[in-house]
């Protein structure tokens, strides 16, 4: 089958996450990466796609040429990834949408609620996918856990533990220049979440994907440690969702010895689930009286939700860019439905959606304001 | 040297914490138990203490029958241990201070505030000595992770991460019978505190021993999952501490798979540190820019401030008994150098104390108030 | 219920195993050390008698003299532990079981074979009776794996994974004078056997107690990494069970990082357990075609003959003090059932034996003879 | 850059390792598949073609005509990739590498030794370039223990503890048609080794890669505990090594809960070394004396030979594919610098090569002879 063509927006040397999206688009030969705005700086642009083989004539200076231009081609891309800092998310896709060019997109859906208000509305009405890379949404084993957590293996939905926990941020590295850094904690590329919105958002996403419980009320403490920051670098949230379920979200990056510690446990009236990025491979489940289990990705007791988005057997473990590249292939797979006018598999619609990011950035919103005032409850 | 004569009050059959007392107790060889009210129900109190092999004469009916007589004999207790429904502890523990006998009393203090404040009168103004079990500081890695943060090997404090799970609630016992399920979520026994007057108040305590740290400010979200219970069987504290640090608790007791998972993780401005108490011989020891380390019990790296309170030597492991019986040992050694009129040494003092258990019922008294008042924030 | 009279040879001031037999005697309450020859050197002897409060008139210059005074007081001893190096062993408990005095006794049985052989029979024709401390087989979880086994829930067997690493004998402390690295590196004291003598003996047992499978030929290969040493600080071995099982045993001494790291695997034709001692609360089973479960101590599914042999709920855990009491406690019920001219319970009969003795020594001397040969195979 | 251009032969639908060969491949965009001789049934093989892109007249039948055909075209395969059953190894490789086409071939080299050595004098004798999938040697940590271990980190050698257990032969499951289990377990196309073959040779290589140290004699016992089962399902061996050094290696793949459980341990004088397949973002490092210490992937403490083949920042797990995905990158990378008539850099000569085959079937080949042969010591 035909790749799809592939362009993306940002992602030029020295970032990190358009490396990611490349492998991650490439990992299962869904797509092929022949045009780019790499960059805001057009040497660097244009550098970055000749590395990455990208004809001359389709590295573009600016975004709103290439969707122009790409849109004109016989053979003009089919999809294009933006990975560029929050706050130009929106004005890029709504360039592309409007030529009827699909959208995979990453997170944080927008640096303000307006944005993504508007945003929401742009996707709404246009005649293209779009999907949102909450890549950790792509693990076999969260997958696995929002079934059976749907399925009523844990009964009704008490409790949930969230957190998010890194430490890069520790020291004030943005006062030195480190690129990623500079723009996450400034506020007007980020938005006003510094570690909520950065990651603190993806805690949030992963708590509502695997139980769809409706957040209804939420009261923040947030902080920034390191002088002179302006964002919050921890966040400690306190949640309230439909049907009494209570939860508790923590997002830090300013925790030392914490690498990308993405951590849920949900507990329901007869069990509890629990899994951890960083050992993603596992999913350990406590039937209230019932011994520990921990079912392994691809293993013994391991469900088909799971097994379908997994390459290789039990025990060989799979990682990050690979749950980051089951986002790419099922968003292939939507687009291609789209393109024979098909409807697509309901497991496909597990990509996150505008809708999703939609309520990531009201999330955000809603925790800085909780936070920014003193930490009083504000409904959701 | 001669044991001390050791008495207790409650822990007869069927009474869990009361075994560990004795065990703990009898671990290091400081104490022999000879006298006993042992139960409110004479019949049960006579039985157990005939099992245990106190003299029928000293198996006393009522506690101030027992404080009497066993103050009025040559061969009199040195020293009691409360281990009744919290409701208890203050009026036995006034009835033995009085007369001079030493006081070792297991947590929450008092089920209420009014009651732990005139306690701590009693106390202060006693000429004897009070003990309190939080025996989760008894661990040998406990007490590690207290000197290092107080030597400032993670630098100024930011964020503190404790939790205490278990699961043994989570379906409603209390209806059955269940003789400590009853109690404990009985308000008129417990306090108004369910699990965070249980087991909450070791968290908040644990935090308190290690970092010292000010607690200022808190905002509580609490639950009664199970229908018909009164006290809180979840709770979410958000906690505020001098100097602008900040802390999340939670503490459950239907949560389903934590049996007894007491955790915490303090981050300071140079590194973290995390202890678990389901594996107490670890310590987790992250400086930023260090790779992970993982200090033993009794083992490389470890010091003398738990080396001291540790048996055998590493890898051979030490539990909850161990622990408790570290509270113990000290506390005994603290009475036999008040028996010498001489000054303790300083490591002695670590023993909890009153002022650990006035501080305590404060924390349960405003999480309750919290809680109670809509989550609204509270000074401490 | 009276204590049982404890004695005890050898394990005076400076001994590690001394101390954990007199905690492991106090924890249940079953037993009062009231006399003792506590070093072969007098005045150790004394000093350390006093120190444990035991009567100067009970604190005797040699083991001789012990067992002659004490088994003619109207108060003499029960039961005597004997806690010194290997070669000793048997005279001593000769000498008490002789006048039928009962006989609790550290591991290696002897320090050679023909010694186990005379032991054995002394054992079998005396009116006493015998106790053998492998005290890794008093773990809950371990009783647990063995009725497992035995229940068939793994299938038949095929394959045994032992192995038990240390590191204290990296570097030639023996030559600093260490006590305990002098004796047990020396053939004369410790018998043939280096770390096989001292801990692979261990991991042999915990095999046989677990499975029951009979050990018909082995193999070994046994090092001394460090010169000068004479006895092995290294083993590996070969090991041919009946029905065509098959194992493989490693024990070191001199192995960086390993505390007491006993660990043992089991596969049968329908599944597989595992178990490690530092962390000795958790089972875990892996049952073909499922996933895997976790069995703690005294939790979910953890059976009664593990529960029996345990004193406080499952999350506080357990640990070699614990595990070690169990031996000791249940010892002390034989010998009460004894006393009662009673038939013992069943499950009392798990305290390893002078058979399990004499296997100790076969193993130990086996291995040494297969790896004193080039690795010979040797039939057992 | 342009892509190399690739051929495969193997790996047609149905093959699990095929699949993973392209995954790991694509994975740094050094490849681009364009020809294939699939299966060796044609059907199969131009089926499986169309499904991977690749033109319909560069699927062959069979692979001589694949090898002359590549050969004569001017936009002819840089390099094939070979991933048949074990015995179609040799004269596969020997067809391509005849022609000047580069190739990277599963491993182990061929299922016997006389093919494995004239292999070994055609890639020595041919003017292409080869590399051996061990892929194990291209994780990260296993870089850096190699490294480590090399600069002497822990001293010199003494001890090996390596072992590979998986469970998917538990059952006799190539009764049953399964297409992998029915090569896997025929000596006709494996060669004689069963587990010890197909992953013993991988535990064999990386002790071998790590240490470097000279295997001198082995003693091996191979069992086939399913009824029927020609080749060995577990093997348990003895290892001498040059200065005295020792190990053990145990493989498996009637291990019920192991799925693909290769973990290796090293001692030296100074300290060990541990790591584990299953969790490979992780290495242990225990340095006599010293706490114990977890160094992560890209992550604090981790050295350059390992970041120089990691993709993104640490706590973002890597796993199975992208390890083999740096075998596949660093061969693309000596293959660039032949093409320019350079000399690769020093660090990509770690891709494991035609001497690493060779020994790895010497290796298959000593273990099953001293199996066979009732357990004798072999010299290597």
């Amino acid at each position: 089958m035909a790749r799809l063509k592939l362009g993306m927006v940002g992602g030029g040397q020295g970032a990190f996450i358009g490396g990611v999206h490349r492998i991650a688009s490439r990992m299962d030969d869904h797509y092929e990466l022949v045009a780019g705005c790499l960059a805001s700086n057009p040497e660097t642009a244009h550098a970055s796609a000749k590395e990455l083989g990208i004809d001359a004539e389709r590295s573009y200076d600016d975004f709103l040429s290439m969707a122009e231009k790409e849109s004109s081609r016989d053979d003009g891309i089919d999809v294009v990834a933006i990975v560029t800092p929050n706050h130009l998310h929106y004005p890029i896709a709504e360039s592309f949408l409007s030529k009827g060019i699909h959208v995979i997109c990453d997170k944080p859906l927008t640096h303000n609620l307006e944005d993504a208000e508007n945003f929401h509305k742009v996707v709404s009405s246009s005649n293209a996918l779009f999907a949102l890379t909450h890549n950790y949404t792509g693990y076999p084993m969260v997958r696995q856990a929002r079934e059976m957590f749907r399925n009523g293996e844990i009964g009704e939905l008490r409790i949930i533990q969230v957190e998010y926990a890194q430490d890069w941020l520790t020291l004030p590295i943005e006062k030195d220049g480190q690129k990623q850094a500079s723009w996450r904690t400034d506020p007007s590329k980020a938005g006003m979440g510094g570690s909520i919105g950065d990651i603190g958002s993806h805690a949030y996403n992963l708590a509502d994907f695997i139980t769809g419980a409706k957040l209804e009320e939420l009261c923040a403490d947030i902080s920034s440690f390191v002088p002179g920051r302006k964002n919050d670098d921890n966040a400690h949230v306190l949640l309230r969702y439909a049907n009494n379920a209570k939860g508790m979200l923590w997002s830090s990056q300013v925790a030392p010895g914490n690498e990308n510690a993405l951590r849920i446990r949900v507990y329901g009236e007869k069990g509890g689930l629990s899994w951890e990025q960083e050992n993603p491979n596992y999913l350990t489940v406590d039937i209230f009286g019932k011994a520990k289990k921990i079912i392994r990705r691809a293993g013994n007791e391991s469900s088909d939700i799971g097994n379908r988005v997994t390459r290789i057997p039990p025990g060989h473990p799979e990682g990050y860019l690979e749950g980051f590249a089951n986002i790419y292939a099922d968003f292939a797979k939507q687009i291609r439905a789209f393109q024979n006018s098909q409807k697509p598999d309901e497991e496909l619609l597990l990509v996150p959606t505008i809708d999703d990011g939609l309520k990531g950035v009201k999330f955000i919103t809603s925790v800085v304001e909780s936070g920014s005032n003193g930490g009083k409850w504000i409904k959701f």
